[in-house]
């Protein structure tokens, strides 16, 4: 599914080991250090039961300056109390006092099983030999120990130029969906030689993670851990890359384009998909409301077992339209399945035949127009199959 | 699943008969008439892709007055533009005519595929059949004829003593979630020969709907034909019962019994469900916030598939709680399944074992207190299991 990529960014080094909290013994314990100190800016999940490690970071991420994150999988160091908390702090310690940072430099990020007491031995143990593997080649090695259930490592890279000089952008990700059967979540961790800003950076983040991983629906749950995190070291020299400026959108594009790709790889590693949806509203009276028609689309359970059978049934898509609060008007709607129209003005086409023909591929275009404005959005989701059910319906052992 | 009821009400007539709009022949075209003019109050679905019978019914429940209802499966009648009002007004001019009724008196539902032109040519047909199969002890061939991929036929009676004299209510619904693969939708008829008035029966309806059919969820969907109709014709003859006295609230509760039974019905025939699940919320800071906490509990697709699975995974609805929108501290929450303690104060008990024991069984009671508040709120939902995916993926021959 993911091609094979050299992941590499100027002036940052990363590590991944295993140090036993998994108990296969496979990759569990990840570093991701910057060379000098790094301008950081992060996203995290809306669920108001946050994990640990999210409510650390969303403190650290305040100053705006940080090192590195270091991350664990197999345990996500949620709904642990306050045990939790001394346990995100023992790991981020562990690496600031190996490596002479100050308390704080340091962020954390954890997937995995919910509600089991982190073993923060393990991880402790680990730093040392962690701290000892750091290469500017070990992205690779960090993005394996990140993984869950993932049946594929997610990475991607951009570069391009921006304010005369090459930037480059990395970036890694887990997530299959609302992996489960470990509770697991959504990591995503950017690094970039760019030069910006504290609050540059969180703007030119927070627009890009709205259109590319907040626009992808696996299932309809948001998970405790859900972090992305981008560090910006600045090692190009660039000049500093200002808001409404080229390089702010060229910086944007870059950001876009690697997030873009992770986000699409998660959907397609959504737990049994066999079908990649793109949802497109178009004709909204406004971007929130265009946004919550195709939400409610793509979460339709009905709309993806269909799409899964193969079965061009609009009707599903109508209803899910009905549904969404939006302002629409039946008669004014047109949908195309991959560029069968299916539905024009309100009414069936006659098209059935030709549309499962057209629908029956790993990817399907989803085309809804409500002609009531001009506003647009699109999501991007997958469809519904009995291996969804059966990877989250399996007892957690 | 259901009993077999001997369904009668006082001063009401049914019927059910074959008129061909299924291809399979099977009964898909009843009536329900009341011998004398009846007090008439209605609940409908919310989805703005409403089916032409809703909007003609929703218009005529506002007089307050109807002899009936006729109902034809087999086709929604929905998505099908101007010509599906037009056939909804020859389905209840048929039987106006038919029996010398005004235009209005009789109500109109539908249930079955969606966006095909219904063949109303055959309902006008079977009106006389229809009319002439009419008797007190036809309500079980009625109910055969609202069916669609229902696996059982659903009825509740219920009586009781209201201001001195025994009233009755029957009633009958159909409905398996979101039915499909014919886009499928919840329709429920109650007859009553109780005394009472228009605004009355509509406030009575409103609340115990509120509690029963719209407390069930079986998928997220909503369909563009739900119909919830009641009928009340007063030949009980008893006194006419007035809000706010004990009349009212016997009233409501037999109400309630008939409503709960066929909504509890509905969620068992749930696609594939194996699990009643029971979601109760308490300790909320209000209602809305105890109701939108058990739904978004209910609503989860991790939280199904567990249960589906046998397996306590308190974490995912420690989750879905969090993302409910409402106030909450993790800290709070307690969660018991079947009694077994799994969340004490937010954190695990270590009573997993116990916990998968108990919820092996058919009947689920997931109780959830957030000791936040006094408001409290119950909703009802099936797992999600392997053979939802089967029957909603399947092509629609």
């Amino acid at each position: 599914m993911t091609e094979s990529i050299d992941l590499r960014c100027p002036g940052f080094k990363a590590a991944g080991i295993a140090c036993g909290i998994k108990k296969t013994g496979r990759p569990d314990l990840a570093l991701i250090l910057s060379d000098v100190p790094a301008v950081v800016a992060g996203v995290f999940t809306t669920n108001k039961v946050k994990a640990a490690p999210v409510l650390l970071d969303m403190k650290r991420v305040k100053k705006g300056r940080a090192m590195g994150v270091i991350v664990n999988s197999g345990n996500a160091n949620a709904c642990t109390g306050k045990d939790g908390m001394k346990a995100a702090l023992k790991m981020t310690g562990g690496v600031e006092a190996a490596l002479g940072f100050a308390k704080g430099d340091i962020l954390v990020a954890s997937t995995g099983v919910i509600g089991v007491p982190l073993p923060v031995e393990k991880a402790e143990a680990g730093v040392g030999p962690l701290v000892g593997a750091l290469s500017y080649g070990g992205f690779n090695d960090a993005l394996g120990a990140i993984m869950t259930t993932d049946a594929y490592p997610k990475a991607a890279l951009a570069s391009g130029r921006i304010n005369g000089r090459t930037v480059t952008i990395a970036g890694l990700a887990k997530g299959a969906g609302m992996i489960c059967p470990n509770m697991a979540t959504m990591l995503a961790f950017f690094t970039t030689d760019a030069s910006i800003g504290k609050a540059v950076l969180k703007a030119a983040l927070k627009d890009v993670v709205d259109r590319t991983f907040n626009s992808i629906i696996v299932d309809n749950d948001t998970s405790t851990n859900d972090t992305v995190l981008i560090f910006a070291n600045g090692v190009s020299n660039g000049r500093e890359i200002k808001v409404g400026t080229p390089g702010y959108r060229a910086f944007c594009k870059l950001l876009f384009q690697a997030a873009s790709r992770l986000a699409h790889l998660i959907v397609k590693d959504g737990e049994g998909a066999t079908r990649f949806i793109e949802i497109a509203v178009h004709g909204a009276t406004s971007a929130p409301q265009a946004r919550m028609a195709a939400r409610t689309v793509a979460e339709s359970y009905l709309v993806k077992t269909a799409f899964f059978g193969g079965d061009p049934n609009w009707g599903r898509v109508m209803a899910a339209l009905g549904r969404a609060g939006i302002k629409m008007k039946e008669e004014k709607v047109n949908i195309t399945f991959n560029g069968v129209p299916v539905v024009r003005r309100g009414l069936d086409t006659g098209k059935e035949v030709e549309a499962a023909h057209a629908i029956k591929v790993k990817e399907v275009l989803v085309r809804i127009d409500l002609h009531m404005g001009k506003s647009d959005a699109t999501v991007w989701t997958s469809d519904l199959s009995h291996e969804y059910v059966r990877i989250n319906s399996a007892y957690r052992t």
